[in-house]
């Protein structure tokens, strides 16, 4: 008879996958994409590197699925404000201040998602969540060109504009450079400041009508 | 007497890294990072891979070399219309209008540096040039408002906006689906609808006075 797994040794398998990924993403909240080694992890787990390697091929393929479960998370969340209630210039301006706040909080593991030097199959998803993020924000203007909040006409292109100014607005603050550089005590932008930038910026960029057009930002 | 090599030596060896660069760039123009192998790319170049070895120590290496060469003369084409003559706004719309146009006409290379998965070493290159970006169009907003054409205070997180939404808008534009889809027909943005939209859309987020508010995009 040919071997076959019993269904607890499959539960049993699914449950450790869980805890290597819980771990994992431990790793790179902590330390970045860098700080997660297949040896270093296995430790943490607290099994046998080989054991490690029965569930993830590699590093790649385990830091792509690390890389799409944090962000996953990151689109839900986004989705549930941009699908709320408000009007659709209200929920823009919520969704990326709540955006720009969950990465402020989390800066190391935001610096991973959006920027750190990493893998391919991580870049692969990169692309993957970047749609991600553009379809909601393309639902959100659509929504608001409709109701006449928001004035344009090329919703992809605009949902992808917006999807590149967010990432990469945050990428300078939160970057190991300038991590430094505030613990030093220069000055840095605070995330009040990349915030407020942020909203006006898209706000304006879409064609709403801010809520007070002066003074700036 | 210990090995020295004759100035004839460096100067063949000089020349031959150049020529590998050049087949290097040729190939990437053509079929983006993933073309770029080692052994092919000695072919190319009618050497041994053994030789190619000697110039650089992978592919990762390589990548990163071809991946500067052709960001710089994109920083530098940008930088020249950013500190051209003209007003700052309409610097900043022919700058943008000149960078989607370049990336358009010469997409598979566009999308290679922009946003194909490659290598850790290229991702870092790519850090390095957005910097040189967002520090372009941040003396450019500077010059802007001090001019009271653009009206805003966070002058370096908005250049990295600016950096985000220019490079995104066109990631999908340019991407490998997004051209299979084209290819076959179907109705996607074409250059002057991408070109229209960044330039409305950054102008706009910096607060400038649009030449005709109405009609948009």
């Amino acid at each position: 008879m040919a071997y076959r797994p019993t269904v607890a040794r499959q539960d049993r398998d699914l449950e450790l996958r869980e805890r290597i990924l819980d771990c994992a993403l431990q790793r790179v909240a902590e330390g970045g994409f860098a700080a997660l080694t297949m040896q270093a992890l296995a430790e943490d787990v607290g099994i046998a590197t080989g054991s490690l390697y029965r569930h993830f091929r590699g590093k790649g393929e385990l830091a792509a699925e690390v890389f799409a479960r944090a962000s996953q998370l990151e689109v839900d969340t986004l989705a549930a404000v941009l699908r709320g209630p408000g009007t659709p210039d209200q929920r823009l301006a919520e969704g990326l201040r709540q955006f720009a706040a969950r990465a402020w909080h989390s800066r190391r593991l935001a610096f991973a998602l959006i920027a750190e030097p990493v893998d391919p199959e991580v870049d692969e998803q990169r692309l993957l969540y970047r749609e991600a993020y553009a379809k909601l924000y393309a639902d959100l203007l659509r929504e608001g060109v409709a109701a006449g909040a928001f004035r344009l006409t090329a919703i992809s292109l605009v949902a992808a504009c917006l999807v590149g100014a967010t990432a990469e607005s945050l990428v300078g603050p939160l970057s190991p450079p300038a991590r430094a550089a505030r613990a030093a005590g220069h000055a840095l932008p605070d995330l009040g400041e990349v915030s407020q930038t942020l909203v006006t910026f898209c706000l304006r960029a879409v064609g709403a009508q801010l809520p007070a057009e002066e003074p700036q930002p």
